[in-house]
């Protein structure tokens, strides 16, 4: 089968950061579904797991976590799909990624592709949806409707998570703050379904004063943890909830949140994976539940734009475009030869 | 009225740590209530405002979060209690405390003193309650019942919270694993209904190992949070929730709680009256559950020593003993004069 993958973990302009390989097919047993790959997108996970270290694989590295496929082969131990399902997931860091024409993947961790939206605005959705509504629903525990009407302040608002958080908590029912700073981004926040939009530029507690706000009940920061602390402890009300998927790297005083019983979650979509939870199957029910929100209208997908076919060129162009920052929604890489390119 | 307070924030053996003072008695405004007091517990949060520093109060400051006593006037908007009613509260860090005869106190803060408890056995309570009971359900958000069977660990058991926290527990259902290290402690903490005591001057998590847990899906950390974080890291699941009620006085690592999606809170029991929050009700709610369970036999008070009367020399040992870190269950101190002592 065709892949893209990595020996050395190189800068992205580097000839051999990412390389077109042949490589055999994997075989499906236990949970595992094999999925033929119809498109899939990039995450900051990719370029993270990708920064140049010295190490040099032995057989090579794919990534990639966010695909789009038909399920071609199940294991034996499989109950949730068959054969010829289409189907969306992020997956499992521990194991290869989905620059492959073929993947493995624990059916757990799996849902069925929303049949309203095409390949590549489902291939846009699993990571980001999957870790919105961990964030909002599992870490931060809003419950939809009951906590309508509360306030939510996105921080980068704009990005990938971000854009589908937006929407995920507008359905839920939460006055939705988004911070952006160019009229793209600004733009592209109401489009979400954002309440409000400030400017991350300039000191946030004014802006939300001047919009009626003593301060908000729950946090999701997306964006530079470290930056955003102090303004986050002062506009976090007294027995809020910050969450955040963006490690912290330097100390941080606790005083204020202390002051006020704040609570703190992070969010880490592999969590789950990872650790092997007894509740991964909470993955193919987020991925479940949101397709039928995606088919009824309530959400839409967060495709800003698609590369075309998947080899080493583009999905070197995907990290460059990632790595610049400046990425507004998803960027997808449909197809492996001319043919995927025409069945959609 | 008389009263124990102080103008100068000194060492607990200074001559003036403490001064027996006479104090105009206050009047009941609004949602206050005139509290008659007969016994008084003390708490780490009066040894904390009373530390020594630079101020100079012009009206005595007057400590003291733990009270009994009979309601003797009510505000103008007083709706959950009447005059005689025998009652029970911590009550407002921002406000006066209990170390004097009668106390002006907001009437969501307080609860029906549990009928089957005496004075000191009631007032040893409040604050402890509180704060385990807000730790447990209204941060952690534990469902009694519901979250049965799940493994929480209290680090430092034996002292007020921990002890009351140690029974809440065991009656929500958990398994409650406590630290101490003294045989009176291990002892008392069994006494609470602790599942199992480990020490806390050894390693923890090969302990939990050997009793048979991979980790725990709640911790409770009651003292020193900086020396206990690297083992709370390590000893909480993935998706666990740690709760400290003692602020961090270093700056720490956050790497592995995010990889495990691990969520921090922080409890403050004084946050819902110094911010005036409008779910201060809440207290009034715990309070008036808890006297049902004591009434009921699930819990029982953590008394553990009582001195009299209420003075200066008795406030200053409560403090002394409190300092010296020893404390096992809690110390109450009861009555303004003979005539008060009798009551009981």
């Amino acid at each position: 089968m065709k892949a893209v993958g990595l020996y050395k973990y190189l800068p992205i302009e580097a000839e051999e950061s990412f390389l077109d390989l042949t490589l055999d097919k994997p075989k499906a047993s236990g949970h595992d579904l094999l999925v033929k790959i119809q498109a899939i997108s990039v995450n900051p996970v990719d370029t993270k797991l990708r920064a140049p270290k010295d190490i040099v694989e032995e057989t090579p590295r794919i990534l990639g976590w966010d695909a789009v496929g038909i399920v071609t082969e199940i294991g034996d131990a499989v109950e949730l799909f068959q054969v010829g399902d289409a189907v969306y997931y992020a997956g499992d860091v521990t194991r290869q990624g989905c620059y492959a024409e073929f993947q493995l993947i624990d059916e757990h961790l799996v849902g069925p592709k929303p049949a309203n939206l095409s390949i590549e605005e489902a291939a846009a959705m699993p990571l980001t949806l999957i870790t919105a509504w961990e964030a909002l629903f599992d870490r931060i525990r809003i419950i939809p409707d009951a906590d309508a009407g509360k306030s939510l302040l996105i921080i980068n608002g704009s990005g990938g998570v971000g854009s589908i958080a937006t929407q995920i908590a507008a359905w839920a029912g939460l006055e939705v703050i988004v911070t952006a700073s160019r009229d793209e981004t600004v733009a592209w926040s109401k489009q979400q379904g954002a309440t409000h939009v400030i400017n991350h530029r300039e000191p946030l507690l004014p802006q939300l004063k001047a919009l009626g706000f003593d301060g908000v009940d729950y946090i999701l920061c997306l964006h530079n943890t470290d930056a955003y602390w102090d303004a986050m402890q002062e506009i976090i009300l007294p027995q809020g909830h910050i969450c955040s998927i963006v490690e912290l790297q330097n100390p941080v005083s606790m005083s204020l949140i202390k002051d006020k019983s704040v609570t703190v979650s992070y969010e880490f979509m592999f969590t789950r994976s990872k650790y092997n939870t007894s509740d991964k199957v909470r993955q193919h029910d987020i991925l479940t539940k949101a397709a039928e929100l995606f088919e009824a209208g309530f959400l839409k997908s967060t495709l800003n734009q698609t590369l075309t076919p998947i080899n080493a060129t583009t999905i070197k162009e995907a990290h460059r475009i990632l790595e610049s920052g400046k990425s507004i929604g998803k960027l997808v890489v449909k197809g492996f030869d001319e043919d995927d390119k025409k069945e959609n």
